[in-house]
């Protein structure tokens, strides 16, 4: 039975999140025991949010859930990695695919790669 | 120029390490400042060992190194993607291709997925 190490991170743990056929990375999220219950239960990714301190249904607002496809463990147990199916296609608040839409160039210039798939005003409003 | 928020994580970010061809998660790991540092300027990750308190060029010990390819900044500028080469196929220290080798079933028993690649025992010895 799985046992996560949630000691460690002071109740937290990050959460890596990865679509499954593409194995694209597209964000990293935390887990409080509360939101991996509810992400075991229901299937879809439940996240601790930091800024609003509450349990954070991926995708509530916008609809772009995140539906759990498989769950790995690390060696350690105190990292995850959800792969998953994004709906909508976009995880990034700001509407990109991934939220590591910024490269790092050797000149240490940042380039934005990929494309926009949503407009955040619409979806999110003011 | 890319800035990094080090400030929420109290001096340490999260770095996600990903196999630039296969795409397969590997690790996470964190950088402070003086390790992002020398992986920016080496071109080989350098992280923060949390249990040893000091900057870790992974691979030192057991040549398993990690040539960095690209790498991304999430849309906060806290957290770092690493897209590597992993030198001896191997990221995880038990000698697993990927720390992520425990995968959660429905029923949250552990299977073990893949193959060790090395000994750590004869990598690391005592």
């Amino acid at each position: 039975m799985v046992e996560l190490d949630f000691e460690k991170g002071n109740g937290l743990l990050p959460a890596i999140v990865q679509e499954f056929r593409t194995g694209k990375v597209l964000m990293l999220a935390y887990v409080n025991r509360a939101s991996w219950e509810r992400t075991l239960e229901t299937g879809e990714a439940h996240y601790w949010s930091r800024s609003r301190q509450e349990i954070w249904h991926k995708g509530s607002t916008s609809g772009n859930v995140q539906k759990i496809k498989e769950i790995y463990v690390d060696c350690d147990n105190d990292t995850v990695l959800f792969k998953v199916e994004q709906v909508g296609g976009a995880a990034c608040h700001t509407g990109y695919e991934t939220c590591f839409h910024k490269q790092v160039g050797r000149d240490r210039e940042i380039s934005i790669v990929g494309e926009r798939l949503f407009d955040p005003e619409r979806v999110y409003g003011k």
